[in-house]
């Protein structure tokens, strides 16, 4: 409609595209050479629809394969439960808290809202940053023994969306490597921003997977691996539940320091780790010249809903040419970013307080008990189990079998939704992940069905 | 360090980079046809620093002037109050808000942090795109009427959180047009995203300024503008408190439909229009085709701090290839995005029924009578004097002075923080903005100091 009635008849396709534009039209239909440009022909009449704009979509974004993992499963979930309305769903999917939050980190949330009708409690804008007093009781709980000071410490919104920042911060040209499988936002966010070439029927090419396989006690084979730019590391890790060892988190700190690169490291479930391992990647000498760490309350503290996060940006970290990612960073949250909820730091600070931080251990100790209940269960019916030691996630293998079919298997047959490791990235495929959060009862639940479904 | 420890000593300084990228260093030193590429050389030795990454800083961040504009006047305060201990300095610059949230709106919210701790009130991760109750809340107050839907309105954690993700959706390949002056985060944003090239001077090349004076009743000249693939366009506007008239609109959307551009239309200040002028853009007709709209509790309801902000795509947007661009602001919202707390949606709900709609009514009336308060009193001393009316900002020219000058010397002589025009772009200078956003007595301390400095 637009172009049928305001558009001169005769204008090409490509007459909107302003004129710097044009030289792009005159380079090899394939690429261009740097990664920008989209390869389909751009000025192809026939590409023109009525009732559109002239704007041409984000071909990074038309790369991207399917939806993203989970709002996937749950269409799937939908559709079976619409087929089975009587069906009692258990899931065992994606890693979402069930549990109520503590009472004192609750009452801190309530007093904060509850301040916020009053003068003397009211808050507008903070620091996009956080709160300084939450930046330092993150940074003493958890980072100050290695040498990190708050102002290192940005408070977010979580994780995910951290993730999404530091994609806008790396900027295209970036090359990536990640874990495989790994948490898929990391190769989501990375195509989107154009890091990446198109899919290839299991990944995108021009990413690096660094395979984890249980051979390998899910560690890469890092003699393997081509140098990159970024390398995404998750541990204890989401999907797999391995937690590197400190042998092997040294090994990655020494690796992106003689490549030069920067690890991003996804501590979201550190609090999982029941042994010596590395809570931090900032234990591992050398590591503050070479990685960014995020981290959450999420699944500490029950903040999935509240949404509350850190990255911790070293000064020490720095671009070939001596600046500095941290003011880079900076500039990123104060332009993009205006600060977590002033409720959730509220929250965040009780969290860290004795009787809170107290409050958070025992949380994570009934997710863990789930793990122990569901890798136990798996492996008394036979299955190679891995995880659930040091992270709320099971890993079970269903060698030969797809991962999707088994997921389809479990759900359709125990009404229980799982995560097929295949969407994890393509050596998840052959496996499950059964994921700990849940409420108890449900999970012993889920084992009674999957024992019936699958025990001996 | 690295280099001095861990790379071999003659290793030449591009040697990380990754072999396709080889083809980029052939290139025209100026740029590559497309703008991903930097311009300075990538190989030179000497770009080599000790004990830094490999990783080549992200140069569109590089671009960026100074630090983000309120960050900035922060710093210039800070250092007048250091420099004057005693000074009691009011603040007319940041649009912050600082009255309590009205007592319906805290209270749900209080109910839904306290429920945070129970198991019937838990909530763990919402979908992404909000609450299914409180889209349908604001497409019902807000846009029902001209013909959208519940699902087409993202919730989000504000609306400078949705420019990024916004800019993240159209990627680097776009080009873009402001409102000069305009809201920095457009700007800013748009030279991050790289759509930008460097900075001049007094703005970045390769961006549309349209020039927003009082000349033209502060709305553009588009005969004067070149078609661009996206426009941003804030009304009533940030800084100048201008609202755009139903003419003004209607032109605006013709010539977005006639270039086939998309309109980012901002109406975080839609609530303060005292008159019959749009209070969204889809009130135009034929919109849907052309607009998106970004919209905010934050001026609303004192929500500055609480974080809950909303975007509405029309399905009926679409890009060249007929793709519509809702489909892709979900996925990028769920992939990079995780839901606004589920405690400020709990307010947001409450906003929208009739107690929270009628109490968010009289918070706007306060800040709209110090509006008029600033108003008059830069009036009754001789200043020209726009906004207000519509807008909780005064924009005040100071014909022949530089803005920057102008905040200095109020600041330094008044203790009183205002927002240099200039920082707004470079149409903005000559002119000062004073928020509306204040508690009363400040506001009628600030007249005060002003009538003794520049009173007749």
């Amino acid at each position: 409609m637009l172009l049928g009635t305001n558009m001169p008849a005769a204008l090409p396709g490509c007459a909107g595209l302003d004129a710097r534009r044009a030289p792009q039209l005159m380079t090899s239909p394939r690429r261009c050479p740097c990664r920008a440009q989209p390869r389909r022909p751009q000025c192809a009449v026939t590409q023109e629809v009525a009732g559109t704009t002239q704007v041409r979509r984000n071909e990074n974004i038309g790369k991207l394969q399917a939806g993203y993992l989970f709002p996937e499963i749950a269409k799937r979930r939908r559709l079976h439960q619409e087929q089975n309305p009587d069906a009692k769903i258990i899931s065992l999917g994606i890693g979402d808290t069930t549990q109520p939050i503590p009472p004192s980190i609750t009452r801190a949330m309530r007093d904060a809202a509850e301040g916020m009708g009053t003068i003397e409690g009211y808050s507008g804008y903070g620091a996009e940053q956080g709160r300084p007093e939450l930046r330092e009781s993150i940074c003493s709980r958890y980072y100050a023994m290695h040498g990190l000071q708050a102002e290192e410490v940005f408070v977010s919104d979580g994780s995910k969306c951290d993730i999404g920042r530091l994609q806008v911060l790396f900027g295209q040209q970036m090359s990536v490597a990640v874990q495989d499988p790994s948490y898929p936002v990391y190769v989501d966010s990375s195509v989107i921003m154009g890091m990446t070439d198109g899919f290839n029927g299991s990944g995108y090419d021009n990413i690096q997977y660094m395979v984890c396989r249980p051979e390998t006690d899910f560690f890469p084979d890092l003699s393997k691996v081509k140098r990159t730019d970024i390398i995404f590391f998750c541990s204890p890790n989401n999907p797999t539940g391995a937690a590197a060892t400190r042998e092997q988190l040294t090994e990655l700190v020494q690796f992106a320091r003689k490549n030069g690169s920067i690890i991003v490291y996804d501590a979201a479930y550190s609090a999982y780790i029941s042994d010596e391992r590395p809570r931090t990647i900032f234990e591992i000498p050398g590591a503050q010249e070479c990685a960014i760490e995020t981290g959450s309350f999420s699944k500490y503290a029950g903040f999935t809903g509240v949404r509350l996060g850190w990255t911790v940006v070293p000064k020490a970290l720095k671009y070939a040419d001596g600046a500095t990612v941290h003011a880079d960073f900076n500039r990123i949250s104060t332009t993009i970013f205006n600060g977590a909820s002033v409720i959730a730091q509220a929250g965040g600070l009780a969290c860290l307080q004795p009787e809170g931080y107290r409050e958070m251990g025992q949380l994570v100790d009934y997710y863990k008990e789930n793990a122990t209940i569901l890798r136990q269960t798996f492996k008394e019916m036979g299955f190679t189990v891995h995880g659930g030691e040091n992270a709320p996630y099971v890993w079970v293998g269903f060698p030969g079998r797809e991962s999707w079919d088994v997921f389809s298997e479990i759900l359709t047959q125990c009404n229980i939704v799982t995560t097929p490791g295949s969407g994890f990235g393509p050596a998840g495929e052959g496996f499950v992940r059964a994921s700990a959060f849940g409420q108890r009862d449900d999970v012993l639940e889920a084992v009674e069905r999957l024992k019936a479904k699958y025990g001996k």
